[in-house]
């Protein structure tokens, strides 16, 4: 099934709508300048740029629209090529309202967090691709925790799970846009809040895949976190 | 209890006997190259710059002893404050035959993985002072999971815990050197293997606890995390 002509239309939801209160910065982290450019539009350009997606919708902060599209503008962001929306008030409902604008009758949706800017067009391709050739419901990025993990109480160790069945996931987490309208739908009517879409399908029935992609694509958290991803953004200049 | 003339004198063992076999190059992951110096050695660096540190025992392949002592020596490695001793077949004996090898009465030690580059010697202080201030058995440098964990059958997600309560676990683990040692006795005595000191101890009933540390206090594992350590060790020399 990979590269079936079903493939060649993906809409892209990417949320960027949260407050940051982690990172501090009242300006926020999707804004914060990574080696020169938004993390945000850093994000954007690798979706931008990946042949399969034909529609990218980006939900933002509702007091925020246009001072985003302002800053989205000027750091080379082809506007016509995205929409800005926005957001709810947790990460989900900036999905849900991400998949209530797509505009076309695409069969496969592609979310993604603003504040990955560390994704690649090959990274989206690859995870678009695989829900193809998987034949499932979702497909999600991420990798084997290489670390050992522990179930921490307060800071006190009270478990090692085997970290061998673990996986740190990330996104883009790719789903047929159906299952993750009835998984956001469901969860609704349930009140479930969960930390990423796949949850949602997960617990609605649906049958999601790992896929595994690289340790860096990390989630701008802290502050310091921004030196890390320009670090990882020279190396990759380095190397082309 | 932090600053007590008991802290000043710890012993390391950074274990280095691995085969590296998921790093793919025979020559190993240890020696390889990190921005002009072998991985080993800039870990290596870190302790002989730890204050607290007045022991350090560099566990590494029985069959390479010599071809290690010349890599270190030749980046510049203080060869008389350093022990290299013969590892084991797996990392846990490795770390025990580290444990036998020490020759001073330390109440502590601390345990890393040679292939951790990117540790510094404030990290390693902290982790000492810790087992000081929390009056426990052990410490572990880690970070909640910034991801979403999944439960993961061969490619299949099963579940998603819940991962506020979960870490995810480096080293430095520092330890009381007595309730390491029983650990280890205990884990021989009934065939347990871990994939860290820490479960060792856990399950003989000590007092593990965790402290924040940085993330990109990552562990070499494949060829690709070389670029990625190089990029985090440059970007570090820019902030000096």
């Amino acid at each position: 099934m990979v590269g079936s002509a079903l493939t060649t239309s993906v809409a892209a939801v990417i949320v960027a709508g949260g407050t940051g209160e982690r990172f501090g910065d009242p300006g926020g982290k999707q804004l914060a300048s990574a080696a020169g450019e938004p993390v945000l539009a850093r994000t954007i350009d690798a979706f931008t740029a990946c042949d399969l997606i034909s529609e990218i919708i980006v939900a933002v902060h509702p007091d925020r629209i246009s001072e985003f599209q302002g800053a989205l503008r000027s750091s080379g962001v082809a506007m016509d090529s995205i929409l800005v929306i926005a957001g709810g008030e947790t990460r989900q409902q900036s999905v849900a309202n991400g998949l209530a604008a797509i505009k076309g009758a695409h069969r496969i949706v592609a979310v993604h967090d603003g504040a990955r800017p560390v994704v690649s067009a090959d990274l989206i391709e690859r995870a678009i691709h695989a829900i193809e050739s998987k034949q499932c419901d979702g497909v999600v990025v991420g990798h084997p925790s290489f670390d050992t993990l522990k179930l921490v109480d307060d800071d006190r160790i009270v478990d090692t799970p085997d970290r061998s069945r673990y996986w740190v996931v990330q996104t883009p987490q790719v789903f047929l846009v159906d299952v993750l309208r009835a998984a956001h739908a469901a969860a609704v009517t349930d009140g479930y809040q969960g930390t990423d879409d796949a949850s949602l399908v997960e617990r609605n029935g649906g049958d999601v895949r790992v896929l595994e992609g690289p340790r860096e694509n990390i989630k701008v958290t802290v502050p310091a976190d921004l030196g890390f991803v320009e670090a990882i953004l020279r190396s990759r200049e380095d190397q082309e």
